[in-house]
C-alpha cells in the first residue's frame, strides 16, 4: 500500500493461479502488518477529530434483511451482495452506512436528537474491481440526524475539513451545491451532470442527447447550471462556515456538483484533494426523507462518507505515512539456552514498563540468526545478555540500522527504549 | 450490554414484529454509542497488550472462496454461511481467523517467521442464537506461527493472562492439556470429553455408551484421564512458564480438557473466568499440520482467540468497565441567534485545544432546551455566552449534574475541561 517499509514486511503479491485456495475474491484484499498499521494509524487519526466534533461511535451488523436496503440506492442496488440464508430469508451485505443508520434511528425512538454518530466499518459492493475500486472497502461516515437546521450542515463539512487537515493534507477542496439546482432535471439527467468532472463536457453532452434532450438544450442547461447563482439554503451554509471561521479556500461552491444517489434533497458535497487522480476521497449531503421510509416521524439528517481506501492512497502519494515500523521497539536475544532465564525475565520486565518487545522464540539459534531475525523484521533494537552481562549487571544494546552497541545498566535500558 | 450508562443512550429494544424493516436478522446485533464505546475502551486494552508482545496486526477479507474454508472445520463446518456470487463462485464468509490466516502464511511465503499477528475481525456462523452465541461477533485472535519451540506456546498463554490482568480480571485460570493425552481415542471420543466441565461425568458416559464404549470402558477412561500426568511436551512448558514468572495461580494442568477443534496437534488450552456462568473467554493451542494443507513448507503454529462478547459480558458482571461517557465533553449553548457568532467561535477554538465539544445545532431553541439535550445525553457541561458575559469577556460553565456554575476567563475553562 505504501513503499516506506521494511522489503519483507510489504504486501507479497499473491501470485497463485485464479480460484486457487490461496488467493482471495477479485476485489477482496488481505491486509498485511505494514498495510495494517498504516491503516490504523489513519483511522486514529480520523476518530480522534471526529470524537472531537462530538460524534459518537456505532455499529451495524454485516447482514440485514434484503428489504431493508432494497430500494434506496437506485440503479446501484444492482451491486448488492444478497443471498437466501439457511432459514430461507433474503439477506444482504452492508452495502452503506447511511441505510443501515436510518433503520437504527427508526428502530431506537427514544435516542436523543440531534443524534450525531460515525461508524466505521467495511461495505461490499458487487463493482468490476478496477484502479481504487474493491467489492470490500472500508467506509468513515458521519451524520446528524434530527436536525434540518443549516448549522448541522455547516458542521458536518468542518468535520471532513478537519479531519483532512489532522491526516497531513494541504491542499483540497469542499465542493458544495444544492440539490435545488437541479429540481426540474430527471434523476437520469442528474446522474449524468455528475460525471461532469470525469469525463467532460463533450461526453456529458452526447449521454443527454440519448436521454431525449437535444444538443442546443444540452448546451443551454449546462450553460445555465454553470451560471447559476447559490440558493438561499446555500447562502446560510456559507455565512454559518464563515463564521465558524473555517479556512475559506477549503470550501467552493460548485453549480455542476451533482451526487449520483437518489436521496440528497438538500446541500450536497465532495471532497476533492488536489493532485489526487483517483477521484474524490467523499462526499455527502442532506437527505431529509430517507429516514422517513422507516418510520413516520419525519426525520431530517445530513452527513458525510469517507471512502477510506481513496483517502490512504492519497495519503500515501502525499507521504503523509509513517515509515513503517513492527510493534516490537526490541528484541531481546537469548544467548545459550542456560541463560534463557535472565533473558525471560528481562522481556517480561520491559513489558511491564509498557515497552513493546520479543524475545528469541528459538533459543538454541544462533546469536546472529537471532540478530538477522530483528533486522529483517525492522525491529530497530537487539538486546544481549551473555555471561559477562550477567556478571557485570548490564545490558548490551545493539541498534540494528547502524550496529552500534552500547553497555547499560537496566533503568538506563528502560528509558532508552522508552523514548520514541 | 451494561447498565451504568445515561438511561437515554442505554441499548434500546427493537420491538418490532420479526422480519419487519426495522429489525436485524436473528443473530445479529447493533451496537448504540454506549454498548460500541465500552467495546472499544476493551480493544484498545487487548490491542495494547498484544503489541506489547511484539504481535502484528493483520486483516483478511469477510468473503473467501468457499473451497478454501471446507474441510477445515470438522462437524462444525454445516454453520459457514457460503453462497453463490453474481459470477457463480461459490464463497463463504469469514469463519475463524486461523484458516485464513493459514492462507495467508502460504501465500506469502517470505514473510519472516516466526511470525506473530494478532486480527481482530468479526466472524460468522449460522448458529442457533442463545445466551452469548451470536451468528456475527468478534473474534481477538493472536498467533505465532514458524516454530515448534514450546517457549512460543508459553507466550502465547502468558500473552493471554497479561491481557485478562490488563482488563482487571482478578480470579482466571488458564486450563492446559496436551492432545497426545488422547492420542488413541476417536475425535467423536475427544468432542464428547470436551464438554465434561459443561454436562458432567454422567452425561459425557451415556454419551460415550452412544458411541460404542461399554459403560466400564467409558468410566475407566474418564478414570484414566484424570489421574494422566503430564506429558514431557507439558513438562517443558510449565518450566518455561515458571521461568517467565507468569503467576502461578492463573495456569493449571487439566487432563480433561479436549478442545472440539480437530486441528489441534499439541499443547491446547482454555481460559475460564471464575464467577463467569457464560463459558469459556477464549481457547487456543498448537496446531503444526493445518497451514501445511496450503503450502508444501510445514509450518507449525499456536494461537489464541478470546471470544469478544463473553468477555465483555464477563467484564461487564465484573464490574470492569467505565461509566459511560458520550464522547462531548461539553455543550457550547448558543444564548440567542445574534450571539452565535461567538459560540461557534468559542466550541472552535475549544475543539482545536484537543476538547470534545457540541455546539447547539438548533440556534434559536431556547436555553433550557439546549441545556435539557446535554443533560439527556450526558453531557457532563454547558458553557453560556450571554450579552454579560460577552461584556466581561468571560465565559459560564455550567455542571449538569450539580447545576453548578463559575464564570471563567477562557484559559480558565480549557484548563478546567482538559481535566478528566
Amino acid at each position: 500500500m505504501y513503499d516506506k517499509i521494511s522489503p519483507t514486511m510489504s504486501k507479497v503479491p499473491v501470485e497463485t493461479p485464479k480460484g486457487s485456495a490461496l488467493s482471495t475474491p477479485k476485489g477482496f484484499r488481505d491486509f498485511l502488518p505494514a498495510d495494517s498499521s498504516a491503516r490504523a494509524f489513519l483511522l486514529k487519526k480520523l476518530t480522534t477529530t471526529l470524537e472531537k466534533y462530538g460524534f459518537e461511535p456505532l455499529e451495524t451488523p454485516a447482514l440485514e434483511f434484503a428489504e431493508t436496503l432494497k430500494g434506496k440506492y437506485g440503479e446501484e442496488e444492482k451491486l448488492i451482495f444478497e443471498f437466501t440464508d439457511r432459514g430461507g430469508r433474503a439477506v444482504a451485505l452492508r452495502f452503506d452506512q447511511t441505510v443501515p443508520l436510518a433503520r437504527v434511528i427508526a428502530a431506537n425512538p427514544s435516542l436523543p436528537k440531534p443524534f450525531k454518530r460515525y461508524q466505521i466499518q467495511p461495505v461490499w459492493r458487487a463493482e468490476n474491481p478496477q484502479k481504487g475500486r474493491f467489492r470490500e472497502f472500508l467506509q468513515v461516515d458521519f451524520d446528524t440526524v434530527g436536525t434540518s437546521s443549516l448549522l448541522a450542515d455547516a458542521e458536518i463539512i468542518a468535520t471532513a475539513i478537519a479531519c483532512l487537515k489532522e491526516l497531513g493534507f494541504k491542499n483540497f477542496v469542499m465542493k458544495i451545491n444544492d440539490r435545488e439546482i437541479f429540481k426540474e432535471l430527471p434523476i437520469e439527467a442528474v446522474r449524468i451532470i455528475d460525471k461532469l468532472a470525469k469525463i467532460g463536457e463533450v461526453d456529458v453532452v452526447e449521454q443527454l442527447i440519448r436521454t431525449g434532450y437535444t444538443r442546443t438544450e444540452s448546451k443551454v442547461l449546462l450553460r445555465k447550471l454553470k451560471g447559476a447563482s447559490l440558493t438561499k439554503r446555500l447562502e446560510g451554509l456559507f455565512n454559518f462556515l464563515e463564521i465558524s471561521k473555517v479556512d475559506p479556500d477549503k470550501y467552493a461552491f460548485d453549480p455542476t456538483l451533482a451526487r449520483g444517489l437518489d436521496y440528497y434533497t438538500g446541500a450536497i458535497f465532495e471532497l476533492e484533494i488536489e493532485g489526487y487522480s483517483g477521484g474524490s476521497v467523499g462526499g455527502g449531503g442532506r437527505y431529509d426523507s430517507l429516514i422517513g421510509r422507516f418510520t413516520d416521524e419525519p426525520t431530517p439528517a445530513v452527513g458525510f462518507s469517507f471512502g477510506f481506501d481513496r483517502l490512504i492512497e492519497a495519503a500515501e502519494e502525499s507521504n503523509l505515512l509513517p515509515e513503517y515500523q513492527p510493534t516490537a521497539r526490541v528484541l531481546v536475544t537469548v544467548f545459550k539456552e542456560e541463560l534463557l532465564k535472565e533473558s525471560l525475565y528481562l522481556v517480561s520486565k520491559l513489558r511491564n514498563r509498557g515497552i513493546a518487545a520479543e524475545i528469541s522464540l528459538e533459543p538454541s539459534e544462533k546469536l546472529n540468526k537471532q540478530l538477522k531475525y530483528a533486522d529483517n523484521k525492522g525491529v530497530p533494537y537487539a538486546v544481549i545478555l551473555g555471561p559477562e552481562e550477567v556478571k557485570s549487571g548490564t545490558i548490551t544494546l545493539k541498534e540494528l540500522s547502524t550496529g552500534e552497541q552500547s553497555s547499560l545498566k537496566e533503568n538506563e535500558l528502560v528509558r532508552k527504549l522508552s523514548m520514541k
